[in-house]
């Protein structure tokens, strides 16, 4: 089963480290990890997902916890929150693709980033299920690149 | 001066900590960074934002590439790129002040995710630069909780 995490923590040297390592030590595979710094550039905010045992996250959260920089960590899996993730994607495109193309992404609410004679961005933020649906609606049209962030989640 | 990286690797446990132990050992510290698996689940896009100097920089890169798992990195901060942030902002809104929040988030391009009695989530994605003027535009109106993912780079 997937778990989200959101931890909140202090903004040093070898904390990212430090956290990547629990994880793997306790055979956890991440499936992604967003870090960034906050509105307080001394706090970082990690959104972490992770596939696995409920019981072996338990304990990953109580050594989380003793880390000297983490302030708070917080399973979000199962309360409601708002989750999404980014998208950014290079399309082929022509003359006789462009069209479809356009109006396809505005059905998804994907935004147009840019648009060259043989290619265009686009940009969309949806949750993680509705990302892969967009990736596999356009796969036909040819994927030139594609970076997507990981999940970030808001409690409602 | 800030440098953003593009790195593709294979998705396997322990990943992620050897490359942030690689940033750490040299006194690098990552101001962002997003990690997240590709269209091929085999593989996994790491986009790393870090702050420091170029030399050092270039020998961090040569040790990342010699790591058995990464299949390349690029330095991709003089290059034209799209570059993305996505944020995710909960306001104090009521009677007085949601119409006003509702106007200035379209303004910025930002979309209304959520809107309760009390509060409002916004969802907008942009330039670093531009994510800081948002947040420091809303923040008068009281910012409940907020979250941003990395910066995420596309080559155009």
């Amino acid at each position: 089963m997937k778990h989200v995490l959101s931890a909140l923590m202090e903004n040093r040297p070898g904390v990212l480290r430090r956290i990547s390592g629990l994880f793997g030590r306790r055979g956890y595979n991440i499936d992604s990890i967003v870090a960034s710094v906050t509105e307080d550039e001394n706090l970082t905010r990690m959104t972490i997902v992770v596939d696995g045992d409920e019981y072996i996250l338990d304990q990953v959260i109580k050594q989380l916890l003793k880390l000297q920089e983490i302030i708070d960590v917080e399973n979000v899996t199962d309360i409601p929150v708002v989750s999404r993730q980014l998208l950014l994607m290079k399309l082929k495109a022509d003359v006789s693709t462009r069209l479809d193309i356009l109006q396809l992404a505005e059905a998804f609410g994907a935004r147009i980033v840019d648009i060259k004679a043989d290619s265009i961005i686009i940009e969309a933020t949806a949750e993680d299920s509705v990302t892969k649906s967009i990736v596999e609606t356009f796969e036909p049209y040819g994927i030139l690149s594609l970076v997507k962030t990981g999940t970030v989640a808001l409690k409602k």
